[in-house]
């Protein structure tokens, strides 16, 4: 998606350790209208299969499913909650999740309400690295009997293994923009 | 708003303590569709003071502040951090929360790049209980020097002091649906 590409490139910045801030208008200060056109750039990839729900994590997944959900005949989001809180269910369920931004683990917790056998799931999130929360989302929707469409990720780091990892259980991964090689010396690189 | 006062009766659990459980379109499953109808009457309510920022705060703030900037011509949404991060600037505003829901105490931060005295504002929150979270984003407003125009909350417990201490100060505050009285045995009274 060259919109979103020219927006890493333009405020996108490489820190040391593969961290790429995009806190201008990803992850801090979110750019609604870039949301919606990465909405429709997903209903292109995925409408016609029957998509009923969006699954997503907070807290940076949460904006773009908001504004994909509106292509996909407005179906109900979920998030992965990552605290617990007294409006948690306990009937719920959980897997286990490592950050490496955070540098720690956690549980993503879904209530068993909000995830059925009857549902075909969206997984949308805003970063595709290590793959370690998407993984997550995918074993709820295993647990839950659901069905997996697709998985919608805005950036993909190529350069490291989730991509992959996910592409290779024939899953159908769709990342707007895929970042191959960066630094801070040589900037981004984008697979074509 | 009728609308959302009618999901309230219908989907709403009204726990001890104070609780009003409306996960199933509010902070765990995410309605779209009624967040855009919210979107449209804040926007009745605030059109024409110049608002071109949204702030609100992780994370269930997150997806209405979204449906609603779409009505202020797509200016940014902001939302506060409630958890580090190394993505986040060390140049942050930071304001001090007590959230009963989680029992816990902790920081709001956000990034001196994203909010300035050029801003004016309007303060989105998905509820208004004691207003400590609300309190936090004014104190951020205005270490920024920024101009807030109004705060738009979705539920309101009225029966709790945050309304009062919030319009007490002078401040626009917008509630969609305010709570008068709520209890497991007698259910849940709203506020003309």
């Amino acid at each position: 998606m060259e919109l979103l590409k020219e927006k890493i490139r333009q405020q996108g910045e490489v820190k040391g350790k593969g961290i790429l801030k995009v806190d201008s208008f990803l992850n801090h200060q979110l750019d609604v209208k870039l949301f919606e056109e990465m909405g429709k750039t997903f209903k292109a990839h995925f409408e016609g299969q029957g998509i009923n729900k969006i699954l997503t994590i907070e807290t940076s997944g949460i904006a773009i499913a908001t504004c994909v959900a509106r292509n996909f005949d407005y179906c109900p989001v979920v998030f992965g909650k990552k605290y617990v809180s007294l409006n948690l269910d306990n009937d719920i369920y959980s897997s286990d999740v490592y950050s490496y931004t955070k540098q720690q683990a956690y549980k993503i917790m879904v209530s068993k309400k909000y995830i059925n056998e009857n549902d075909r799931v969206l997984i949308i999130d805003d970063f595709l690295a290590n793959g370690k929360a998407v993984e997550a989302l995918i074993d709820v929707v295993n647990q839950a009997g659901a069905t997996l469409i697709g998985v919608g990720i805005a950036i993909e780091k190529g350069f490291q293994k989730g991509g992959d990892l996910i592409r290779e259980q024939g899953i159908d991964l769709q990342s707007l923009a895929i970042i191959d090689q960066m630094s801070e010396e040589d900037g981004i690189v984008f697979r074509d």
